[in-house]
């Protein structure tokens, strides 16, 4: 089990390099690359990070982005990617880390017919209705064909609202499934694979699963199922009673989060990594997120206006292009503003972590989170 | 009247290089910048050359790009453009030259409920039925606003089939349109005009198109009315026809044209200039145009082959994604792979467009032209 004062550069670790109030700043060491934590991990969900070149995502920051397994099972297929190219990373022309998510919340999400027993779960493709069937030791294979970095358990999602009884049980099948994946992933070098803590907003379900995480032993632990609908708040309030259950040198992922306020406030309670489509998706719908707060470039109130998404910002997305010409972009359906806007965004969301790894190296982690929550607010003046 | 001995470079000029057969090298100067010809422009229609940034496309090779009246006219509009931002050069972000056509043409094509005058054209717009008028002067004024490099007279064009007699009527109103165009120009320095031989496939009525126009002096002359759907045996012959009759001394402009064999076809009947839209539309519909014909990545056979587009080619995007994973972009509607497709389209017409000019210069044209389609013919070996 790798551990923070592993420094072997074959293997996986994790440094913690400081804290500040419950803010981390970490490094996560891989053969591929290291990442700097806190880290926004880019969505590539079908062996792309919608409308960007990689170059690019790389130039704005990211070291590491996130591919779907339930996506790139179904197709083009982990065989034909790992016969074809060894790695996903080789089939889409990336060559730092890669985290791969189980596939499980999207069999819950975008899937048909499914069903669940504790062997794994049956479900059929949204694409053609070919069926499928995804266990821990699938989904773990899936995973190591990919050649992912980092892999995640398969978990049991459960659709809310639902009751104690039924978010224990899936809490515990997962943790029966955190021990297969942990056994079939065995000792692979140079790789990590993760637990997912679930249970809901239930503290002592959260307990429970981070026990039986942590006696299985994983190189790092993500928060799961919050960011489902329960509220900012008691999202908030559940990270913050997990992360501090977590243990201190190991890295800590919540999955699927967020908008960049979520991110921000989820550091301050101990979170190290975070991912999500936000940026990508709000990009291709006309939304701009800045350092000004989030714009929506399709209100008529950008048409006559010359000044980029970000004045003084150096990146060409945020620093350069008008509104006006975005909003006519926009408007137009032209992609060339799907493009400006997903890059603008992801560049954003790197700038932010990177402003708040500075702040937490330089001990104003609180001054840095009330100055940018009240730059969003106040906006850009007129 | 810019002529080929005219060096100012604060004033349009066109210098022949040299010649090999009835192909031509030469070069455009303007103050924004030269043209080297034989040349294609990457059409540019709403103030973006779909799907790909500007900096890809000068970086492809290309000196000037396309842009349509049409279009910028209904939105956001050539006065919103000249206000905010002076030019279409600085709307956009291209500081190179820009060639603008009439919108003559797309007014043809998309616009309803036409009525064409002596006076000019009635239309409504196709995006929201709004009531627009283009007159030669309104068309010149449109394209001042802009601020384009090379501006187009307005001219009618017929839809086909049409009589000879409808056709000899709308090349004699263009011929009236051509000499208020050229009134409306005026004196514009370091800006140019073109004008635009019609006359459908009648020999008789090119010739009297082209004496009219070069009695009027233009720094150019586009040939219209063809790629319409006469076939390219008429289209490459009325071409030639025309080309001869024009002046040696000023570049020729063969407009809407075309595949890469149309373009090298031309190029040997004495044409400098081209534009289409064929790149960046085929790419968007999964198609590449390669030095090894052209290829549907939607075909299962790209499936798995592990190639890029063109091995070899130095451009990342024809010579380092694989086709399978173009194939796979393609298949799930991913918007890099119209990304892809897009750039590799422009970049292999200006890699075209660079070895005509070279195989001119060392006199070697009718090699290099039997050489590129006996490739485009026989493909890549497997």
């Amino acid at each position: 089990m790798a551990q923070a004062e592993d420094t072997d550069d074959t293997d996986f670790s994790f440094r913690l390099i400081t804290t500040d109030g419950k803010a981390r700043l970490g490094e996560i060491s891989l053969p591929r690359g290291r990442i700097r934590t806190p880290a926004f991990m880019p969505v590539g969900t079908a062996g792309t990070v919608k409308g960007i070149w990689l170059e690019d995502v790389r130039a704005a920051g990211a070291d590491i982005i996130l591919g779907n397994t339930y996506h790139l099972m179904l197709r083009p297929s982990a065989e034909r990617i790992h016969e074809l190219f060894g790695s996903l990373h080789a089939f889409m022309r990336w060559d730092g880390p890669i985290l791969t998510d189980s596939g499980g919340f999207q069999v819950m999400s975008l899937s048909s017919l499914r069903k669940v027993t504790e062997e794994g779960v049956h479900f059929r493709s949204h694409l053609d209705g070919s069926a499928h069937f995804l266990s821990p030791e699938r989904a773990m294979e899936i995973q190591a064909l990919l050649d992912s970095d980092i892999r995640m358990q398969l978990d049991e999602v459960v659709a809310l609202p639902a009751s104690i009884e039924a978010q224990a049980a899936a809490m515990r099948r997962s943790l029966r499934w955190a021990a297969r994946c942990r056994e079939a992933f065995g000792d692979t070098p140079g790789r990590a694979v993760f637990g997912i803590v679930q249970g809901g907003v239930e503290p002592h379900l959260r307990e429970e699963s981070v026990r039986g995480l942590t006696d299985i032993g994983f190189h790092g632990y993500a928060i799961g199922g919050l960011a489902v609908g329960e509220g900012q708040e008691l999202m908030l309030k559940f990270t913050e009673f997990t992360a501090d259950l977590l243990p201190a040198d190991q890295p800590r992922y919540l999955m699927g989060v967020g908008t960049p306020e979520d991110i921000l406030e989820a550091v301050a309670r101990g979170v190290d990594m975070f991912d999500c489509v936000m940026p990508t998706r709000a990009g291709r719908h006309g939304q701009a997120f800045t350092r000004f707060g989030k714009l929506n470039l399709r209100n008529a109130r950008f048409r006559d206006d010359t000044r980029p998404l970000d004045p003084g910002n150096p990146h060409p997305a945020l620093g350069q292009y008008s509104r006006a010409y975005i909003h006519h972009l926009v408007k137009a359906g032209e992609l060339l503003g799907q493009m400006i806007l997903s890059l603008a965004n992801v560049a954003y969301y790197q700038q932010l972590m990177a402003g708040i790894r500075e702040a937490i190296a330089q001990g104003r982690f609180e001054e840095f989170r009330e100055k940018t929550k009240r730059q969003w607010r106040e906006g850009l003046p007129d």
